[in-house]
């Protein structure tokens, strides 16, 4: 097996999660590793030093970049937003230098009537460009999550985007609201895509979010749907709220969806129910994000 | 000082609290009591029998007449809901007599595209129109709280209504959410007017309500609202977003906001922020609709 020498050490470092990669000298992932000492885990510079070596253990001391929370005003230091528009080059300028083998990337800051940031996601999303070249001259990326992303890119600059809570809503909703105690406990007992497509298309006729979860309980209430078919009406409910808004304005010519496989299926099918053709998906572009970024910066 | 006897015991039982009215025989109110023995936190008729003797106290033995949570599935006992429209006499008719001289009230049911229900609001409604027997050729009546209520009458009668989440989302992202760790500790310190006030106006936007909770995030973030500030923008956003939805058909012609007054003059300073007149404002009509309600059942 002919692999190529270990090149960069690439952290996804979020705020629950940290994952590190060994790159080689072609971008390819060499070795992957993960735990659980996310940013919001960890505080002060001494934290973020140790999580590092235990996650580093015995691969080279190698150039290191690094993504996401790391480089909040919470994280191991600040990496100040890069302003909208911004491509590969304008964040690798914007990269902060920690010390003299390590730098973090900077978030993108997209200020419109109201501001909007994202740390991470810039990253996924140069990732997504890299692997197919033809999003970047123009393309809307859908990144689902607990706080999604959709961003519009041209000729391979992220012109702007806007951040939906929609994952942070519906775990509030389906850990402490009175919608809760109608659902069975933790976990998606009996996926119903039957129930989630009905949250989809109650979402199209827009009655108001406000207004439409108060439906979660009712349909609970009369039996019209089973307490394990809730949470995917919920779920759809709220993806089909995101899609909507952002459908409101026209649909993009070209659309991907960005991260989990199975969160990625959900949205698929949710824009499905919006008449648009299937997206292009894909999975795991922080690995390809580094690389591309690092290459800019002549790591 | 002339009273006029006692003549029934008003109860107003919701999930969280227990109001109970003495009522003379021309309805005046001639005594109160409160406890914080709501229908949530009681379980079993036992435990509501002893609720209900605690607060009675040393009151005569006279009729008793109750609405809210107290009659649904996990109440005292169910009073199944009266279907939309209904009037005075179609809610006393669907009373559910407990024992010899205690009734529940049902609450209502407006079966739309997608059913939506209340229980306790319907007493204050009618509450609202004995009162002011304007209101009761046409009206719009908000009912806000935790579920805050919008429902419309013609001729006495609750045509169909609407409920909208925004209490509970309020509470939820005050508590829960990653917003909350931007703003001080419990409580309201410092209430802005003037941030309430860019909340509901950033909801007239209508940039989609889980897109604009972000904002909270971000104008913290950079500082353009005081932390101090944050809940009363949120709670702006909130109830903006709850008025453009149901103005979204245009304005009704007279509106009256009923409940707790600092929280009608919230709605009132939202409703004026999209151009309507100060609506007429309510306080505590539950007493004024029990007794309706006990005198059209004869009680």
């Amino acid at each position: 097996m002919v692999t190529s020498p270990a090149r960069l050490i690439a952290l996804d470092w979020g705020s629950t999660r940290l994952r590190a990669f060994l790159l080689g000298s072609d971008g390819t992932v060499l070795a992957s590793r993960q735990s659980e000492q996310g940013a919001s885990t960890l505080s002060g510079e001494a934290a973020f030093a140790a999580a590092f070596e235990a996650i580093q253990g015995d691969w080279p001391a190698l150039p290191v970049l690094a993504c996401g929370m790391v480089g909040s005003q919470h994280g191991w230091r600040e990496a100040p937003y890069a302003p909208c528009p911004a491509d590969a080059a304008a964040l690798a300028r914007h990269a902060l230098k920690l010390h003299q083998r390590f730098w973090i990337l900077p978030g993108l800051m997209h200020d419109g009537a109201l501001p909007d940031v994202m740390r991470g996601e810039e990253t996924q999303i140069i990732g997504a460009l890299a692997r197919h070249p033809e999003l970047a001259v123009q393309c809307c990326l859908v990144l689902p999550g607990t706080h999604s992303k959709w961003a519009r890119v041209e000729a391979g600059r992220v012109m702007g985007f806007a951040t939906h809570m929609t994952g942070e809503l519906y775990a509030l909703l389906r850990q402490h609201s009175v919608l809760a105690r109608l659902m069975p406990a933790d976990g998606t007992p009996a996926p119903s895509s039957g129930a989630f497509v009905a949250g989809v298309d109650a979402a199209r006729e827009d009655g108001g979010l406000g207004h439409q979860l108060f439906t979660v309980r009712t349909l609970g209430l009369f039996k019209r749907l089973p307490p394990e078919h809730l949470p995917d009406y919920l779920s759809g409910l709220l993806i089909g709220h995101e899609i909507a808004h952002e459908l409101a304005s026209g649909a993009p010519a070209r659309l991907a969806v960005v991260g989990d496989p199975a969160l990625c299926d959900r949205y698929a099918q949710a824009l499905g129910r919006f008449g648009l053709d299937a997206p292009l998906q894909l999975d795991n572009t922080a690995p390809a994000g580094l690389w591309r970024l690092a290459q800019t910066m002549g790591l």
